[in-house]
């Protein structure tokens, strides 16, 4: 009875928020369109490790009002990847939580951001759907290569395409040209300004919007409202990994302009949520292994940038897959034993509160 | 009885076709010298995944014909990295299907072919000596690793290897200079000229040739002919993959000239191959998914091409082993359900055959 | 009764050579500092392989005299990776061998050797101790993956770290500006002089000192000596590995300079010293096979030297580590039989001894 009491208290209370288990459970038996539906919705969340069909439309609201040419490849992209990961008979589980449709849909936004055509080039459908579908064949692939030490495969087929795409195509293709990846030394040069704070402290929220290549201060706020949504403490933690980005850019002198336009941000906001509350449980062992986590990203991104930009391609977020991947093979055991299981993987808040119920739990059976 | 007869059925009906068993238990007790050339001619047909020894003394009579010089390298590296297969102790039922002859002589056709001193240069004996036993380390070490999730080595030692030695001389070395590899621009400009159809057909099979680094149509035909005896199912394939590479070529506006020599085909040619019959079952589904890899070949070889370039390395036969790999990673149970354990590769025309027996089989044993 | 015989004459007979059993065992109970100070001294020695606290006071004495400054970081970096590795909780045995101390070392030492601005800049101390942390961070995290297939993690975090440390700051960076590193072409011109064999045979114990970035004769001859100290075998196989890489360096016309400053024979000292008795029971088998490392690793670092020459990095030790870790993975049954599990690693004579011990004991079980 003290069992079944306790796992009462640590029922979700809010069906708008975490996970939305609750809706999941609604819409098993609706027809597939509406199905498809939620778990695109649920793919534009995971773009920033949301796993929320509320955020994702407010998210896919906050883009459209940006961009909606950009938003239109994403959604191709996304539902690319989604309808592939179908077709070939992907884990259903998998795909109901958006997992095979972020990664399509990331890279269909930057393959329109960097386009050298402008916006509405219609041919940019071919290429979006190809890649969205190769994404889903990556993440395929990759799941297995990762699931041997029980990794996430995350961003990895993104990174892998955009490259991919970035290196087929180059500045000069007659069909699709894209724009030059800055030089590797732009990162330092042109600090002949003076530093401005307020726009350094602008940059610290659209660090979190870039992560969808949006760098405009309303839309990143709206995007961390969704992310709050889901868990406050993934967007406490996405706000500083993204203020610990600028720090490591200013230890370095990288140009003012990265810093501002939260491309420092961006890896390291990814770096610092993963870990703080998503993959490791959260405690004070945990919170500062997130701000390692956040540093090793933005210094890792550093030197990706340079090095990559010497054969013209972004590191676009290859700092931050690679640090997270790295901070969960850890071995150390004063860190290892609050990692939780890919598959118990949740929002930060709800997983404190199962581990409040399983000690709970463990303390009634003693009793 | 009618499992016996079932069997019976299914015994390979053709002494020469598909994988010659019949041959090879006639030569298990043959005199050690008449077993290394039987390897060796295996190894020779293994570079285009063919396990067929006459097929391998076909493809040897157009190499040398085509040109003598290649040949006689290409034999020094089968020959020594098939004896340190020997010499280190590798499994012998390995060395008898010819797996640690064939990156030895990818490897010494290469260095000869990017040699900068022509042909009947001596001195490049010697590093395909070390080369072709190179590969043999290579092949045992990645055996361990790739064998984790049962993957065929396949060619990355040979390009592995042919990295190192074109990365350790370069262009200007005193003793091994080689051709500069063709910078990244080549595959886009110099369209000036009009497309022409004939010569695209004729890259058709060329590209096919080129597998063995042989250009000239007729040799790429008597290369196509020994497929064909040991399936007629993979020369398909291997056609088809050919003509892919080239659409994907064509839809990049890559340079003519790339296009008519079969450098496009290449690669989505082995991607086919391998996906087609070889290391799946073949059926509608995986007949597509080997389309797919043909054409994620033939693009990952044009980005490949494009950055390896700006390094001076050639991208060789990266792309396919890469998307190859990839492909026999996915999870998708519409797919996945096809594979074959590597320890059952053969000829598709006998992996269909001793299917239709399982079920025949099956059928009986509940009859 | 034979069987403790046995034992008996297996023990170490020495005190201060070996891994120095008896006085780990005498040091557990001593104090924190006492403790830290071996684990230190351990950490030191371990960068060139060898395991004995003795050794890593001679050898820190060397450097000392060579180079304060360089030994001042190098202590930092030591003792801020240890000290990350007690806080995180790695696996104490491994700490208290100086496994997490000697990677933040070498990267402390490459650190202020690359500094642009001279000895005694003390900005230069956060970088190393964050590189020193990060590196116990890589090493927890690769030995999840290297263990899978027990292969050692060994110099991998250095190589990573200060790659990503060059790749950071760059040349011309406003705080940390390094050295720019020997552009590619500098491997092969600059021979306009005829080869000096003095200087020549000098660069042999050279090659051993540029382990620890040294190029002194004296102080090589030094750590040479302490590497003796642990194990005579390993001391020859040093130098001849070193004498293999310049012998590689010559066959491919490499510039002198490189000969004479030891840098072609750094590599193939470490792989021949991994191979030649650490990693394998030494016999002639193993011994030939560490010849091969020697030169796999000297001709693979001449190739790493050259392609990210292009990007403006150094190839450190990554040959002799991509080197070991492949011919750790060997399968052929007669090198396979003869590889050390890591749990047994430890000196090639203490390795050679034990085995005789199993084998007298053995044999005396059957009597």
């Amino acid at each position: 009875m003290a069992k079944s009491a306790a796992q009462h208290l640590c029922q979700p209370c809010l069906y708008l928020t975490g996970e939305m288990a609750e809706f999941r459970k609604y819409m098993e038996d609706k027809p597939f369109m509406l199905q498809l539906l939620e778990w695109s919705l649920r793919g534009v969340a995971q773009v920033i490790l949301v796993n929320n069909p509320l955020s994702g439309a407010i998210i896919l609201c906050a883009l459209t009002m940006h961009s909606p040419w950009h938003v239109l490849l994403g959604t191709v992209g996304l539902l690319s990847s989604t309808l592939t990961a179908l077709i070939i008979g992907q884990n259903s589980k998998e795909v109901s939580q958006g997992f095979h449709g972020f990664n399509g849909m990331l890279v269909a936004i930057l393959i329109s951001l960097f386009s050298a055509r402008g916006d509405w080039y219609w041919w940019l459908l071919i290429p979006c759907c190809l890649a969205g579908a190769t994404c889903t064949f990556l993440y395929s692939g990759l799941s297995t290569v990762l699931g041997q030490w029980d990794l996430p495969v995350g961003v990895f087929p993104f990174n892998m395409v955009i490259m991919l795409y970035l290196a087929c195509t180059g500045t000069s293709n007659a069909y699709f040209p894209h724009q030059p990846v800055p030089p590797p030394g732009m990162l330092e040069h042109g600090n002949h300004t003076e530093l401005d704070i307020t726009r350094l402290l602008v940059g610290v929220p659209v660090g979190v919007g870039q992560v969808y290549a949006c760098d405009e201060l309303w839309a990143s706020v709206v995007i961390l409202a969704a992310v709050f949504l889901f868990s406050p403490l993934m967007c406490a933690h996405a706000l500083l990994g993204s203020g610990l980005g600028i720090l490591a850019g200013l230890s370095l002198a990288v140009s003012h302009v990265s810093l501002y336009s939260g491309l420092m941000g961006l890896n390291s906001a990814l770096g610092c949520m993963s870990i703080g509350g998503l993959f490791y449980i959260l405690n004070w062992k945990t919170h500062l292994l997130a701000i390692a986590s956040a540093f090793l990203s933005a210094y890792s991104n550093i030197g990706l940038t340079n090095v990559l930009g010497m054969v013209g391609l972004p590191a676009s977020t290859w700092a931050a897959t690679l640090t997270v991947t790295l901070m969960m093979l850890l071995t150390g055991q004063s860190l290892s034993s609050y990692r939780l299981p890919l598959s118990r993987v949740s929002s930060p808040e709800h997983s404190l509160r199962t581990r409040g119920c399983w000690t709970a739990a463990d303390t009634n059976a003693y009793v």
